[in-house]
């Protein structure tokens, strides 16, 4: 099979993109269709990522102090009516148990589509004072929320994610910890999805049901949308009044504490693909790829090809490296464009000729370059060559947004940044009908406020005094 | 606070072990009652120990060739019907989800008791020729059956689990593969969580529904009961015939698959707390204590003693080791009794005199004993000690367990030895009646067959032949 092929098995990323995706999802095995409509199955392959990001991102959480734990699956329907906002927001979303163990049960139970009401519920069990403060957990665990169009990984009615719920003593602590959830986020999306994001504030429209503000950072996909990759709610103490999770302050009086909440799924996973993609397939970032180097050996039935493209790997799995060896019986062109499609960062060909000059050929996913590199420190070329790779994916995916952000100071201004796949920053006056507006002309939402710079003129919208510059955006 | 105190907060291990259990599980906050009757808040001391046991367990599976996948938790209610013992087992445990996004659904979904079936489903799709096979997935994720008699850990409707489902060209192979998990799992109870067990096949009375063999591992607690900890299930060609599980074989005939599944959960947390507690609270073995080492500084006012304790600690983290220095403004000996119930297996107590000494009091928790031990070369003598004490408990309950098990030739025989709190050997016939009988009279059940020696006389309830030994216990 030749690489023509192997491209036509997926839709034209140009022609297609939503095809495409569909197609790389499925071809590449990262996912499958459950039996339920809008339930989705994560293959080894796709898991695989999944593991990577929540160990590195699990690592970073411990670092500042979260610790995990695990609250139960279902919520008594009447504990999402406890704050007036959450309740309109999810309730037509749940998922409701009715009967369980044969028979009716008395309350029915909703299927988690978010924790923060069965979370304020034990935490008002559990804080009694300051000294109990500052409360750190997260949960990694399975939430639903019943959608009537669903894409794998970017909505699906049940999916995995993690969910932070800390308490705090004050509202400024709170909110610190919010921002710093936020900026934990967008240093891990950076650094190790190695795809650039905008974070700020969400404006009243966008935010979460029942928070005071809502944080988010959003990513540009190479279809010019953007996807809302990660959220930092601060609730005030519109929670804790409602859940009762009050403390015994220094002061000596009792009082609400504040609490925040924030979250990222397996809609990284989606924004991988769609952040990093090609017309052959997946370009995956080396920190989180399942297979980081694959071994084709060439002409493998020469004697000792398979032998040293063994020995190298064993010499890469020693550096830590996530290797493996293609012995399969197919020829190595059918194995280049299946690892290519598969988004393998390096793949590495070895065959008696380079052998015989003691090289072997390493080809990089992201730039398609191919080079002979000496065998001698194989595994510390490779090692330093995955960093490189990893580095020059974010430097290519933040030129390639820096690219996509433009100015507007009018509606068909703005309507014509989102049709170039832009986000368009535009001066805006704070209010709701602005954004409404925005979305009926041009199909687009605010995404977040940009908080690094100052209103400078009259809305783009409206033509008030603007209070905000906002970035606006076609977004999943 | 004084040792009495703290000893009085939780029930005599003694007079009232179940008592003991409860108070242990919730006041060292492993764990908290959710609000729905049934259900358990893992609380991040107890779900450390989830996360300590799931990082050494899953690298068992990898190193077996096992990958991770995620299948969704909702599964439609015709599916059970497809395997009929399998839908009478699992049928009346079921939570129901009837109502969804707002309206009622057109089949009703059943929440995870197992995947057998989904799972099942989702193979038959995926496998096409005996290239594919074997196919080797778990998953780590949240089940959920309805039970009437629940307790944290034991037996909670929502559970935390691993479920591993393979599938093969052979007999042979999948047998192989039932007996290898079954063998994995008993290295894991025995080397990381310090525990024997006995492992072997259930008998029929005892199995999974719709298996063609269960094989199991029992663990004797403290209080003379058996836990079931982990199971390995070989389900022949009924699963492949029920779910459609077909391969192109080598012969080029289209066949049957045949499969297996096999699950531990958060159950092994209730195993290590009931086979290595003691009156003043937890054990821990090293392996999966969430911390490993406790320092406590003495007169910690003085000048250089936090500072010691934290060079101390650096040190221990430096080696791999999880420690953690308790600077919270408490009397030393409120937090040693403190750290005494939370079962961390070394005490580290270190005070002015002792750094002028260049020692450090280190007290062991498995065994109660204190000894001055010099500063020079610390960590490396505490990571030989935490090796140590991890050894030293495994003989301690294998030492208990081997006193545990007795021989009987009759019903009364049997009755005895359960009363007495052991696993009680006997002949047995191998029909159903004569089990019946055993839990009529002793309340006891066939825990598994004794694969290792040969029935060698007329069964112990019934006087005919007989055709197994088999360890009858009370069981949790």
């Amino acid at each position: 099979m030749d690489n023509k092929q192997f491209v036509t098995q997926i839709a034209d990323i140009e022609q297609n993109f939503a095809q495409w995706y569909t197609d790389v999802v499925l071809k590449t095995e990262l996912v499958d269709y459950g039996p339920v409509k809008g339930t989705m199955v994560i293959r080894p392959y796709g898991y695989a990522i999944w593991e990577n990001i929540q160990k590195d991102m699990d690592s970073r959480f411990k670092q500042v102090g979260v610790k995990n734990a695990y609250f139960p699956l279902l919520i008594p329907m009447s504990y999402f009516s406890k704050e007036a906002e959450h309740v309109e927001g999810f309730a037509p979303e749940v998922a409701v148990v009715t009967h369980a163990g044969g028979a009716k049960l008395e309350e029915p139970l909703a299927i988690r589509p978010t924790s923060e009401t069965i979370i304020g519920t034990m935490y008002s069990k559990w804080i009694q004072s300051y000294r109990d403060l500052p409360v750190l957990i997260n949960q990694w665990c399975n939430v639903m929320r019943w959608e009537k169009t669903t894409r794998p990984f970017l909505r699906t009615s049940e999916f995995l994610w993690q969910e932070g719920h800390t308490v705090h003593a004050s509202e400024e602590e709170a909110m610190e910890e919010t921002i710093k959830m936020l900026n934990l986020y967008r240093e891990f999306a950076e650094e190790t999805l190695a795809i650039p994001v905008l974070t700020g504030r969400k404006t009243e429209k966008e935010k979460f049901a029942g928070a005071k503000a809502t944080f988010g950072m959003e990513a540009m996909m190479l279809d010019g949308k953007s996807l809302q990759a990660g959220t930092s709610h601060y609730f005030g103490q519109n929670f804790a009044e409602a859940f009762n999770i009050k403390f015994l302050g220094k002061n000596g009086a009792l009082q609400y504490g504040y609490t925040t909440s924030w979250g990222t799924s397996t809609r990284l996973i989606g924004a991988v693909i769609m952040a990093h993609g090609d017309a052959r397939g997946l370009v995956l970032p080396p920190r989180i790829a399942p297979i980081q180097v694959v071994i084709v050996p060439v002409a493998a039935h020469k004697g000792g090809v398979i032998e040293k493209a063994n020995e190298i790997k064993d010499a890469l799995v020693a550096k830590g490296i996530r290797a493996f060896v293609d012995e399969r019986d197919m020829s190595p062109g059918w194995k280049f464009n299946e690892w290519e499609m598969k988004g393998v960062p390096v793949r590495v060909e070895i065959g008696p000729r380079d052998i015989e000059n003691n090289v072997a050929m390493v080809a990089r996913r992201d730039n398609l370059e191919k080079v002979p590199l000496s065998l001698d420190g194989f595994a510390d070329t490779i090692t330093a060559l995955l960093d490189t790779v990893q580095k020059a994916m974010f430097e290519k995916s933040k030129k390639n947004r820096d690219a996509r952000i433009v100015e507007a100071d009018s509606l068909e201004g703005i309507l014509q940044g989102v049709d170039n796949k832009n986000f368009v920053r535009a001066n805006w006056c704070g209010c709701r009908e602005c954004e409404d507006k925005v979305k009926e002309y041009a199909q687009a939402t605010a995404r977040v406020i940009d908080e690094n710079a100052t209103a400078d003129g009259v809305c783009a919208i409206c033509g008030k005094p603007a209070k905000h510059k906002v970035f606006f955006a076609r977004a999943y």
